[in-house]
């Protein structure tokens, strides 16, 4: 079963007993009782304080699945996350009660040629918290490995722990990207991952980063943030040629690396047609199963397309940018939830409208 | 203009003249004089002798376009050729007159990003043999930059000289995806490409290679040319599935690298799903326009997609693996045509009807 | 403490019970009994067939140290080890009773970053066999996690098991220099690492190896091994120019990588000046502390020096090759002894005397 | 000949005529007529107004020599330049007439495995500006290939121009190291190219950069720009050990990569033993021929020594750093000088007296 514990007892609820949000049915969530597991030598017991909503997590909510990722019993949501070491495991070192921490989520087997290899975000036995089967830390208590937990400085607070997960996102896709000091970035997409994507290119020294999006509102975001110029695009695919030529005078530029954060053929085609020959797309966050997208002449021009699954080893670095200051997560923590049944709904709801919430967050 | 020529005098021919074959209209190709450019300081002239025809002369021949390049004047086709010097720049130190060589067809300009990066085949400037406007190598002399001319060593003959260029294209493709003794290979379609690329993946250390086509006998020359399995596959998208379970059973371990050299939606979603996670698929040769493949779900386990273009600095490596046997390119050649105006026809007809052909080749 | 167990008892021999190789002061060996930890749920308790003696080893026994690791209590010697598993934990799944099994002799804690990150050879936390003060596996039985004990084929040998260890070293420092059909390689030092370093270099598909060494014994394995070409050299600093001159000519083109397996300031400055502008000198095995070599010159050319320590997920390959015939390490074990207390000091002798020694094996 | 041009007539000096600084012998330095080579179809012809003193100019002047290249015959030095074009010749289409330009010094064969290959600071056929036998620019006038002449965007003045060449080599290296924000690093040397390093490596991100010397006002010019810490060491070989937990502590972290601008075995040995495992070491500038270093422990470290020699394709990216101010190189121009045969003499001893003289300028 593995560190995600089960569902205790009946479901009523108990005084100071741990209860966590259950995803029990399409668009039904409960908030029930959640029994740890037993905590091993090297895992720590946490007190969740800041857990924000991924769009996978609506996605499960919605359909039961994710990808290939089907929800077949009862499961725990959540997984971006940050809370209080509340007890250690009897060979932890690295940590003591009352450390602030925000989470890794996901558990690699570590023997595997992945693991092994250095990109154990691809690990065939990872148990990711919220990722069916294994429960999320949408609880008040989770328990998880130690050496997945880091340590907040001081200046940087729990919800901006949690919005390390997402974050990573966005530093993984500029890593596997080689983003850097003289690589001009293509976002296709302001929302969320398109968000954190330009923050961390930024961070990386991307002279120049354009995004583009059907919303103006989203645009407006990216602007406030930071972002160096913005396309809107329509949804229709006929525009794409046009707006190939609109993005490519944005940037004034060759444009070195682009970023689909939005998963539609569209603006793929209009990443791969955008994109100069040499340079990369990386595909970030999940989108339409079947694409139909112009491959062909990307390849004569040798655009690689590049995936981008998760992340790893990533902690560190977040945490680094956040207590320096070269990154600011919290200009994109748009609405705050407590944890009661009610208020649970709702901030799902509210997540799933988009809209002008970007990230919603439950304060436990 | 460049070093391509252009049509001398009104087409009659004379004595010694230099002929080639131009393509001066839809399917129709004409052996015509061919007025021969100065000789520059660093160029040499050279007597063709061996001239293999591609897809992409059949392609033009039939359309008078090949992907975004567009005949739009009579044009000497043929860029795969090997031939023997007949005079030799002011300047030139490398070669001498009797040298036999084989033509790297491409002249880049020298000073772009690409060139000064070690991208030379993505050049914008990039002057090709028989890639419209620049004049092709199909005629009785060309004159070419010395630099682009390579001796070939005395046990290669001038036929397997004019080899090295498809060869390039497969030595290119095996090195961007940085082939080696850990990297199983799968190729789809074992046309001419393929069968290069596969020759070239051996010669790299591949352990296992794996071909699939719809055609059996291109099936069968691949077994004869050393691949280790074989999946015979239908044209029905439906089967996709199925016959990734018979290519991955065929392999009997993670497929490391897969060349798409078919260029069909569907060769190409057999290849993303039939790739490891984190593993790579190259588009190799040109193929359709736009595919619908699952994009998504291969991203998803980082398999990326790499694209190939042409090759650079592939001739010396090609000569090597000739000269010591490491490759063997002469079964390839299973047509040999003279230079007639009856010839000319047939053989293109020959190459391109397909089926038992694979390399069709002048004897100038 | 670890998996290494300890000493058991009174040093009294018991019938039945495990007995191991311990160094108990320089120069000196004694066979003891070797109390076995307790089999955790992911290790195996094996059975030692083969155990082959490393420079290493020899250099502990007669200095009780080697590099920065100090032997300061009585440890058992060895790790070029095969055997045959005994006894599986209760959640190994991979192995049963029976299989016979290379060893991998480190292991890694798994959460640094340099673990995560790929690189876990360099692991701050490596136990390692016969490393002090972690026990080696020069005994009857050892207990180790399953994952790193893997199965042999039927093909392979256990003494070609044991083989894996050092022939890992080779691996590893052909992928690090990305050793391939393109790379020329230079040699220096023909003992047991230049030779295994030669036979990986092969496998890699090095198309010309040219060993350099002081003893035409060890030059004329070399040459029976497969290597193109050789240099007989002096152990005169003053030959450096003259050598370099004798070893580029040797080569006939330029040397793209060279390997280092003598560790002399003399080596490595003809390693450095014989290596091309932009190619790469590497460090294999222990050598000297402080070198007096050209740095700078070799730097003026971009040579880079490239450090190899160990491996990291060689086993795997290893069998492949050793299982195809790609490469055939039986020819390197030149001496056998069986496990009793006069062998192993004879066994030891024999090795440190080097000369026709190359590889000393126990077959316990 | 090439481009460098010739001294004309008698050596007196006529109205309008172009002079240059000639080094005719040791320690003599005159200004004396420079014939200009005529203009070729691709050249331009440019009036310097800005040219810096490198210290392999005054190496030259010295000694008559740098490294392998000696001074046979009297050459014009200088090489980091900029001025204004006065000429273009007839195929030039990017530069005109007015156009203020700086000069990247070296002009590479375009045709070696080397140019191909992306590294054409390695060609063997380079001919760099008071490189001998090639004649610098420390003249009025110039001509140069138009490609090798970057036009300055309005807000670079001619002076930071000529800065680009040895801020390039600060680029080059940082590039080599693969240097970001994850990339802590080390330099050993305060001088002109320690602080162009500095400047480089602040500019692609490094997030703390510890800077070392044995001089306390070159390391208060490195923290007036910006580096985080700073260790005073002696030049005592006895010191190393102590001064690498100096150093280490000034990071407080892993120190990924070091940049040595000094040269000498101490401060390679430092910076081999301060580097993390798996780091790099690069060295930078020409230091001590032979060198005695602890390489086998950096090796066992798997910390690779990567060399550093000029530079490739950097003034685009110097020009944007310069334009934008993510790089200011003016506080480094200490001096200037007019180019009269007084202030010549003059200011190669200044700039040979280091201390307080970075860089030292001439305005033609």
């Amino acid at each position: 079963m593995g560190k995600g514990g089960e569902v205790s007892g009946d479901g009523a609820k108990v005084e100071g007993e741990n209860m966590a949000a259950w995803l029990v049915a399409v668009n039904t969530l409960k908030i029930q009782p959640f029994r740890l597991p037993p905590l091993g030598p090297h895992d720590v017991r946490v007190r969740m304080k800041a857990v924000g909503i991924c769009g996978s997590d609506v996605h499960h909510l919605k359909t039961m699945r994710c990808a290939h990722f089907v929800v077949k019993a009862p499961m725990v949501l959540g997984h971006e996350c940050a809370g209080v070491i509340e007890e250690v495991g009897s060979e932890v070192k690295s940590l003591v009660v009352g450390d602030r921490v925000a989470l890794e989520p996901g558990i690699s087997c570590g023997h595997c040629k992945y693991c092994k290899g250095g990109r154990y975000n691809l690990c065939r036995s990872m148990r990711f918290f919220g990722s069916p089967p294994v429960n999320g830390s949408l609880a008040n208590q989770v328990v998880h490995p130690a050496n997945l937990c880091f340590r907040l400085p001081e200046n940087v607070s729990l919800e901006e722990g949690a919005m390390c997960e997402p974050l990573s996102v966005g530093i993984h896709a500029c890593r596997r990207a080689n983003v850097g000091p003289e690589t001009n970035v293509l976002i296709m997409g302001a929302g969320p991952i398109g968000l954190v994507t330009m923050l961390a290119a930024r961070a990386f020294g991307a002279p120049r980063i354009i995004m583009v999006d059907v919303d103006s509102y989203r645009l407006s975001v990216a602007k406030s943030l930071g972002a160096d110029g913005f396309v809107k695009v329509s949804t229709n695919n006929q525009d794409v040629d046009e707006e190939v030529i609109q993005i490519q005078q944005a940037m004034g530029n060759d444009i070195d690396v682009s970023f689909d954060c939005a998963g539609f053929s569209k603006t793929v085609s209009t990443a791969l047609n955008a994109t100069r020959a040499g340079g990369k797309v990386c595909l970030v966050g999940m989108g339409c199963n079947e694409m139909t997208v112009p491959l062909t002449p990307a390849a004569a021009r040798e655009v690689d397309v590049i995936g981008i699954f998760r992340y790893k080893d990533t902690w560190p670095l977040c945490l680094e940018f956040l207590r320096t200051g070269k990154i600011d997560v919290k200009p994109l923590i748009t609405h705050r939830f407590g944890f009661s049944q009610e208020e649970l709904v709702e901030a799902f709801e509210v997540s799933a409208r988009g809209g002008d919430a970007i990230k919603v967050m439950f304060n436990l």
